[in-house]
């Protein structure tokens, strides 16, 4: 059986992420995509993989805590890459409706008009405002290097809280010590922007995303007294340090039972 | 300070590992590379930075028992996709000069030019043949799905040892169902290709290669009593177990001590 809009048979054991695959190769070609994004997905598979594919309850409790905060801010800023739009435009269009968060768009890799394509991207998922695109970004911030650093004074330069999925260390580093309270989401709990970010949710963005939306819109009605409750019972070390150990057991489980069946006179 | 050939700066703490991604990235250009071996390189980024990014002792065993096999097969071929090409041709086709293997292409995608463009990127490392481009690839192997089935007949089709460096699991298994041995090099001891391969180099292409080469260069002068010694005493399944063992304690190490530095009023 083969699904309507891709090549990848339905029964392959590997078929949801084969799909995820095809749809970043496809967005080379609308130019969303730098060919750099296909390589940070790979590490994301990787760690992925050893997490179990699933959300934890840490990842849980990073969601929960994200959604809060985003709820809590007085100008809160979603910054969208090339792989988060991708991977999950509408979801993200969907938080931003949710929360009254702005949506920025804010790439490492600034070639001629992959700023453009994204916002298209973001605009067909029923994004109405989309900050950051062309002389928009004319703030510059100075703790970050790389074409990061240009932003929209009326989005993350402004902001008290950014939401940073799918980041690169440097800017993570960049937007803390500016004093922001910064949202991400990273697979890999070792890498800089895991440990530097406020809250980090160790979680594909394809299953965090939905996550993140049905928690802000359910937290939404409480007041702000519990939301900040939620926030303040939050450990982002305690996530981190769950999440690392999550991967350290079933690499362990993986390499005592062997994954694959055993192969006969193997040694 | 500025390397001659690329914009990388040598001082960046992963100066060496954005090279390399430089060096993909480039030769999606020249079609060695398809998009799908980006992802699969990020993949192996991940792997390798838990496995401490260097060739660990057990490593250097499948090296050295590698070496063993390929000097004692009648018909020892190794087999060239994009990723190996882009990464290392000069050590492949110098291993194939010590040795008298054979090189093949073989690819999972086989698009129209890549084939040649990898057969043009060995010859410029100094191949004199190279099998399995174009009508070349005549024979199907019925145990093998993906483009990968159509091979040379006077290279993999006969071969009793194949090399194969960075390599999809389906392939992996086909090859060993049919009684070849099979040499891989896998960043990630739990894949397919590493649980199948008779002989599992867990490390990175680019560093594994030259030892390769040079352990080749030295065994090369032994009778095949002393190379049949080395191989009887090799097990794949303990290089296995302790390349996994050696990830599980380096996260565990990572996570306990955190990786970055403390950074003020974190909980």
């Amino acid at each position: 059986m083969m699904s309507s809009d891709t090549h990848v048979d339905d029964r392959h054991p590997r078929a949801e992420s084969i799909r995820i695959r095809e749809k970043l190769t496809h967005h080379v070609g609308t130019k969303v995509l730098a060919l750099a994004g296909l390589i940070a997905h790979g590490r994301g598979e990787a760690f992925d993989y050893l997490l179990g594919e699933e959300t934890t309850p840490a990842g849980m409790r990073a969601i929960t805590a994200a959604a809060a905060a985003i709820l809590l801010a007085e100008h809160p800023v979603l910054s969208v890459n090339g792989n988060a739009a991708a991977l999950c435009a509408e979801a993200i269009v969907r938080l931003s409706q949710v929360t009254g968060a702005k949506l920025e768009v804010n790439l490492y890799h600034r070639q001629p008009g992959r700023e453009e394509a994204i916002e298209a991207l973001l605009r067909e998922a029923g994004a109405r405002e989309v900050l950051g695109v062309g002389a928009a970004a004319s703030a510059r911030l100075d703790e970050i290097n790389s074409d990061r650093r240009m932003v929209d004074p009326r989005g993350i330069y402004s902001a008290d809280v950014v939401f940073v999925p799918l980041e690169d260390g440097d800017r993570t580093e960049g937007l803390v010590k500016m004093g922001k309270t910064v949202i991400a989401v990273d697979l890999n709990p070792l890498s800089r922007t895991a440990q530097y970010a406020t809250i980090t949710i160790v979680d594909n963005l394809v299953r965090a995303m939905p996550l993140l939306v049905s928690e802000a819109e359910k937290l939404k009605s409480l007041d702000k007294d519990a939301l900040h409750g939620t926030l303040s019972s939050y450990s982002n070390r305690e996530v981190l340090g769950e999440s690392m150990r999550i991967m350290e057991e079933r690499l362990h489980a993986l390499g005592e039972k062997g994954v694959y069946l055993e192969i006969d006179g193997k040694k």
